[in-house]
């Protein structure tokens, strides 16, 4: 394992060479980063729960037919997937205002949206991540307005079905972040989602309550972030039994 | 004139109402702001001079078939128009890197654009005009899909011919700023061009020395702000023979 080829290595996550040609191997690390990298922490526990969630909602969105990069749980930190030339454009779907939102818009955090909007960033760090238009996107290449087409669709999708998904345990889906990557499988090449879906790239708020049980509790210094992810992976029926127990305070920052 | 109702006043315009139903006065200011309003000046002559220069390309846009709320000249600094409903985004179209996407993108500026990038802003001085996608503004009710399509057709028509028209006497059109309003004709309503098209309104670069004919000049201090329209003007053969001559440095800040 240690002699494993890393292909590359992001923030939370790194990724290695797969067992066969086009697979790479994708490992969760407890690395915790917000603001553009200005913050960043250590959270014991994160990656193996990230890691848990996403392989359960990519499993699911398969299921229904969202093409996905996700092929099998490797480990408690690893997946195997395929490997896909990621579209530089993170997809925003919004289903009530936060973050970013309220302050562009001037829309209190909370507040429902008309409807479900798409935001497009360009994923690049030095900029910021700055929010796009398809405009940006088919001018600079970046994507072609098929695959803007595809990656809409595919939102709208993903969207439908996590806001069930977690209606369904208590939980309203505010708004996530998504990526996606060309799989070039002969001389085809579609869209599929790559990356991950976890409480790291969603915000999920409690219904009753709306305690948040996302990474906003680390953004904004609320502590408890390992007890939320918990608390999401167990109403997903998919807490690890042999997890350590973790039900007092004991973040590790 | 002083019995004139004020029905709305801005940055660099005042509206009054006009002589028939249906229509306003326009009528340029020499008032000068840069930075969401928080750089302010008088610019002796500059309404004069933006208003020639409005009718000028208002007129000739009508002329091609792009519909303008322009009806005609009232005097050196005033316009008759037709009173329409302005839809609360502003278009940029741009043809050449400059101004804010040079910091959203990291573009150096006077790099040319791959193709002409149309871009939305949601006009509200409180929240600074944030860039906006097709999404908010569909979702938020600022247009109809349809709108920003007519929008979307209308200025990169009136990018076409101004494009054209500049390039004819030596000044590269790198970008500009317009607005939309809905026209109410009866059971009918339909998307023309409004407000104004003047070097506050674009950047316009001599071709030969680069220099900035616009209103670049007053937000960066360079100072010869008037000099610089009046040249716009003059290439333009529109130049008011009977202005003040000022052919020295006698910018008034």
């Amino acid at each position: 394992m240690s002699r494993r080829r890393r292909v590359y290595e992001g923030k939370a996550k790194v990724l290695y060479e797969g067992p066969e040609p086009g697979t790479l191997i994708q490992h969760f690390k407890d690395d915790a980063t917000a603001n553009n990298n200005q913050k960043h922490a250590t959270i014991e526990g994160k990656g193996v729960l990230n890691n848990r969630i996403s392989e359960f909602i990519f499993t699911k969105l398969n299921d229904i037919g969202v093409p996905t990069h996700f092929i099998r749980s490797i480990n408690m930190r690893e997946q195997l997937i395929r490997e896909v030339e990621i579209i530089p454009c993170e997809v925003v779907v919004r289903n009530v205002a936060a973050g970013s939102l309220t302050k562009r818009l001037g829309i209190d955090e909370g507040t429902p949206l008309p409807r479900s909007i798409i935001e497009f960033y360009y994923k690049n760090d030095e900029l910021g991540d700055p929010m796009v238009s398809e405009e940006h996107i088919t001018a600079f290449g970046w994507a072609t307005p098929q695959e803007i087409d595809d990656m809409m669709a595919l939102a709208l999708r993903i969207n439908d079905f996590m806001a069930g998904l977690f209606l369904g345990i208590g939980i309203r889906l505010v708004d996530f972040k998504v990526e996606f990557g060309r799989l070039y499988e002969g001389d085809m090449v579609r869209v599929v989602l790559a990356d991950e879906i976890s409480p790291d790239s969603c915000r999920l708020w409690d219904m009753r309550t709306n305690d948040k049980l996302d990474k906003d509790r680390f953004r904004h210094d609320m502590g408890g972030l390992i007890e939320a992810y918990q608390e999401v992976a167990r109403r997903l029926g998919i807490l690890f039994e042999n997890e350590p127990k973790r039900r007092g305070p004991t973040l590790v920052k």
